[in-house]
């Protein structure tokens, strides 16, 4: 197997880890001529390479990824990638230190947003916080 | 003390930490009537209170800063805060791959500004990387 | 009281007297672990500390926060913050021009996406425009 | 007929082009005193004077505009600018290719988005893509 | 004369009250074909027909474009809009405002380099602050 | 040759195409422990495999470029891609149309700073413009 299909199997079951089966191989399955490219390029080059480097751990780069979408201002990236931390194992403190750590550096509205964000989907999975 | 003036001399002492006298008590006895309040409310809310919160330590939290700066274009923030990330005990291979993190999620100028910024803080250190 | 109190106090007068009891004490008294450092630090240092600073009145606040979330690209805070204009004596044709003022600087897209969410509140309130 | 006045025209008609009476004196009849002053400018401005300056063509245009609403973040916008590229004759493999493109530098959650937003714009006009 | 004319006019004045003729009419004549259509297009929207609207007053749109542009992040307009807001009557204490105002919404880093620009700027002009 | 080998490859051949060998093999021998990852990663990732798809050509997607590096504000980014661009065969008068365009949507700093550095570029180019 070429380092390439080793890329995108790693980056399949990193997406596999944090989000089941639907937001891995059913996601590319399903993938159209349009967004299938996408989809291979994410999951080789995001999730397969560069996600998977050492020294930081899962958690860490989950913890980073919060910390980054909440600057861009992407909601829906944002709630996915709180499953995602929460399956990385970080925990509602860790998400709330880091979503008060962007609040200084980002402003009031992006953090308030992405708490916003945060409650919504500790709900769907039953976390108290 | 009221809890105010704890936080700044908390703040105070961060800053002193991760940038010497001259980021610190220096910064802020120079300050003048214009930049007097930023110096406070800044040494104040943003290092005496937010950055000593738990559980997330200093080195976490100077690269969750390097992830932010970087996303938002900030370069000569993002020089100092290479600085405060190394005082704060991160290394050079922890620095990089916030950055080619942030790369993925910010793109690819974000990165590579911020790659340029920290080889001339290296240097400046004296840091073999 | 400390200065801190004092500051939790005026802020949540502020958001009083701009969003009502929804917006101030209840928003408060319903924020949980997760949230309410958020609430509290928001309430202090933003609403309490910096909104009550002189020679710029609550008005001039409002219209400059339009302006800022507008070019962030925030729309829940923005329709927020267009009845807190309201709040502080606003008017529609202020409104209007700090939104025209901003297209030419954030550009189109920021601007159209600010008008669209001014209608909805002003429709909401009852307001012509 | 003033040189505004032909401007005006011109934005007029290619807004029509683009999106039909709906998106162009319909959208214009119905402004209100809040709203015609921000109209009136887009019009003439933005669809009537640069839009239509030599020598980027329509289509070439139509897609910039997709790179760019992309990289601002502004889903609404970018899903009219969809249907605007389409009626000025861009392929659902170009439009692809300048998310692609646009994803390696605003980065992945920028493109993300904006594949998301494509696919409800196909659908809705019953494009196989 | 048309309104297109007067546009412009007016722009040239707004821009020489602010700027000085090296600001107006000096910027325009040494525009070559590549600039030349940028010059032409600002003078006449954004400094002919948005800036003369009212009711905002000049000052107000100086302040207004000040925490505008350390939203966007724009250092060399930031400095040249300092200038202006000077010529348009705003003190220290009202653009420092401006800053802290910007700074809980946009973040530290956005409102720290402005901090230093507005300083730079009140150096070069000789005024106390 | 693997398939990352041939990215690779494309992607330098392309580097030196627009930027000589010091923008290419040069650039990769020079980096360090610190910087390899990331010429790494561009280089096959972003030069390699995204520039070199189909149907956008190789001026195409250096427009492109531009509007999106104005559009996120990226001076240093921006001036290597005019270069880049004029080696890809985009004229002048292309490059002044991309960024008027650019200036409706991301608004006058943006544009203003771009038209700066275009300048700049084409003086160290010698090209007339």
């Amino acid at each position: 197997m070429s380092q390439m299909d080793d890329f995108f199997e790693a980056g399949l079951n990193l997406r596999r880890d944090m989000w089941g089966p639907g937001g891995a191989e059913k996601a590319i399955e399903s993938a159209t001529d349009f967004t299938a490219p996408m989809q291979d390029i994410v999951t080789r080059y995001c999730f397969g390479e560069v996600w998977n480097r050492a020294p930081l751990d899962r958690k860490m780069r989950s913890l980073l990824t919060l910390a980054i979408v909440t600057t861009l201002g992407k909601p829906t990236q944002f709630k996915l990638h709180v499953k995602g931390a929460i399956a990385n194992g970080a925990t509602t403190e860790e998400i709330r230190e880091v979503l008060l750590h962007t609040m200084v550096y980002a402003g009031v509205p992006a953090a308030v947003d992405s708490f916003a964000g945060a409650v919504e989907v500790f709900k769907e999975l039953g976390i108290e916080a």
